[in-house]
């Protein structure tokens, strides 16, 4: 065994403080994981397409594209998401009357091995790209970062996008929808869909802006089930929530609303739970989550949705479009993603999570 | 098939220019695609760590740790790969006298579906997480964000990491090493690598400083060979680098060294071409790839290394290390990624590319 250390570093005290009076350190965080952007980025347009049974449930009205054919004319269930990634980013674009041209950098990842469809996306777009993977906790961690390049003066728009297709999906983690399968009863039903928001700068009258993000840290309850992926989410959900209340000295209370990414009913209920014993704080009131609101009372979902895609269809097409319609002022969306792959538990391993949030509120 | 647009939307001409007189706009950008940081964030400490066969290279010597077991004393290598991930991330913590809990946000990514090193790495880590993908351009990617995030002023001190594992990735993307398929003489060996750097505020004497930051739009030259990985990121290559002297105002000249990500032999001989093709300038001179680097002549590669790993064990290890040593002041780092997957390349696609650069600089 050979270890060679590099001796040519400075003392290693030094490098624990910033630079005194340096210019850039401490400007733009409150607490422990929270950034607070100083001019909040506004979402500029967003955009929603959805499958045929996403496009049968309560959200439809408020989704930009509901494909009648789930291959989207494609030949594969891989190409038909990048497609439907594809469209949800031009009609994304679209509605904000830009070109991709006049995007300067996009996010986007999916649930696919290699965010493919991202990749391809990208491809099309043209445009820089810095792929991301958080799983279904995507549309979240992307929103934060384009957040960032923008407050941060990287960048004056910024795409973001994210998808899922419950075909290419299953059949990737779990068995392929033609195998028959028979799921649990807590098992969720990944969503086809794909969604895409263009950020820029901000704030704007009448646009939903981005005005804090609390990025998550991994969290592990040590389910090892991949049909328990609600379960599993839900530490990570109260853990980012309980950080966000903490690092902004507001509460649930603050909110008009609190949604996270995709618990579904089994995670929605443990999360309520844990908030409670966490330290009394009431998720009770107005807490929701995307998992349950995309297909509404639909039992052949079984404990609701999931999937990259669902987070996102649910947030950037339904919830904004009420921001904009003056429903919601306040919104604490909390995206929620399980990081395992086939290999991690068909090695026994558990399934560590994590929850970005963002707050979208309407500028006063 | 339903379409229902919100038409709750400001006039679309309104959302292509940023609020005027906005403080945030265009601050850190030159030209099209390059970042310019403020305040060039300064790498505080980096660590390497390599497995046997790149512990016989050339640049053994700048490795922090060789591993005489390829497994790393784990039962997979999938575990070994994280393994490595980890002791890498805790040797550049080390190095710069700091404790996972003074990292603000850790970026991380790895060829693994789903990036489960990083996931299960960052589960250990407990500190915010951002997955982030780019396959072998990930220590690139990594660099410019965390770049982004400290000199934006959300982050006083990111961890970036990456690494790859050969048996893992082998069983992954091609036939397990056990298989025994003899790979044509154009196939790049993955390294067995990880590689750590703690960027924190900068500039600081004797640390090596991310100046800028040229990040890349996915490109495809029609390959869909998966061994041909060199030639297939090559092109990626060098758009990325005309593109950052064409933002900068700089030529190769201007750098002692340019170095792409894991073009190894042969795509290092096409970017050459393609340079002088694309407008005549001369990449013979201070160029070096490090697929070519990492093992020097050894035969058992072929034409070179490939891997998350290579490029960040020879830049964050060897590199970096250099300058430290005062041997190189101005170095153009530019990683290579190629973004396929199995299930991709199956499809018939072709492999989408991507080069993400950042000029490292020691201050004045």
């Amino acid at each position: 065994m050979t270890t060679t250390v590099d001796r040519t570093m400075p003392e290693p005290a030094v490098l624990a403080r910033p630079p005194a009076g340096h210019p850039t350190a401490d400007l733009r965080r409150v607490g422990e994981h929270t950034l607070r952007f100083s001019n909040p980025p506004a979402i500029l347009a967003s955009a929603a397409v959805v499958g045929p049974k996403e496009g049968k449930g309560p959200l439809a009205a408020d989704f930009d594209h509901v494909y009648r054919d789930p291959m989207a004319g494609q030949k594969s269930f891989e190409k038909a998401e990048r497609e439907m990634l594809l469209n949800a980013c031009f009609t994304a674009l679209n509605k904000a009357g830009l070109t991709p041209q006049e995007i300067d950098v996009v996010y986007a990842g999916d649930l696919m091995n290699q965010i493919i469809s991202s990749n391809f996306a990208a491809r099309t777009l043209a445009r820089p790209f810095f792929g991301i993977y958080s799983a279904c906790a995507t549309s979240g961690a992307g929103l934060a970062q384009a957040a960032m390049a923008i407050d941060g003066g990287f960048a004056r728009r910024c795409l973001v996008a994210t998808g899922s297709h419950t075909c290419a999906a299953e059949r990737q983690y779990r068995y392929p929808t033609e195998y028959g399968f028979q799921p649990k009863p807590w098992a969720q039903y990944t969503a086809t869909a794909a969604a895409a928001a263009v950020v820029g700068p901000g704030p704007r009258e009448g646009l939903p802006c981005i005005t804090h993000a609390t990025v998550g840290v991994v969290m592990d309850g040590g389910i090892s089930d991949p049909y328990q992926v609600g379960a599993a989410e839900a530490p990570a959900a109260v853990d980012t929530l309980r950080q966000h209340f903490a690092d902004t000295g507001r509460g649930p209370e603050d909110y008009d609303l609190i949604v996270t990414g995709d618990l579904s009913r089994v995670g929605h209920a443990i999360a309520v739970e844990l908030a409670a014993l966490d330290g009394g704080w009431d998720l009770t009131g107005n807490y929701r989550d995307c998992g349950i609101m995309l297909y509404g009372d639909d039992p052949s979902v079984h404990a609701g949705a999931s999937g990259a895609g669902c987070s996102a269809a649910v947030g950037f097409g339904h919830l904004l479009a009420e921001m904009r319609r003056g429903k919601y002022r306040r919104i604490l969306f909390a995206a929620t993603g399980a990081l395992m792959s086939t290999c991690s538990y068909q090695q026994g391993e558990s399934i560590p999570c994590v929850c970005h949030a963002v707050s979208l509120e309407m500028p006063a």
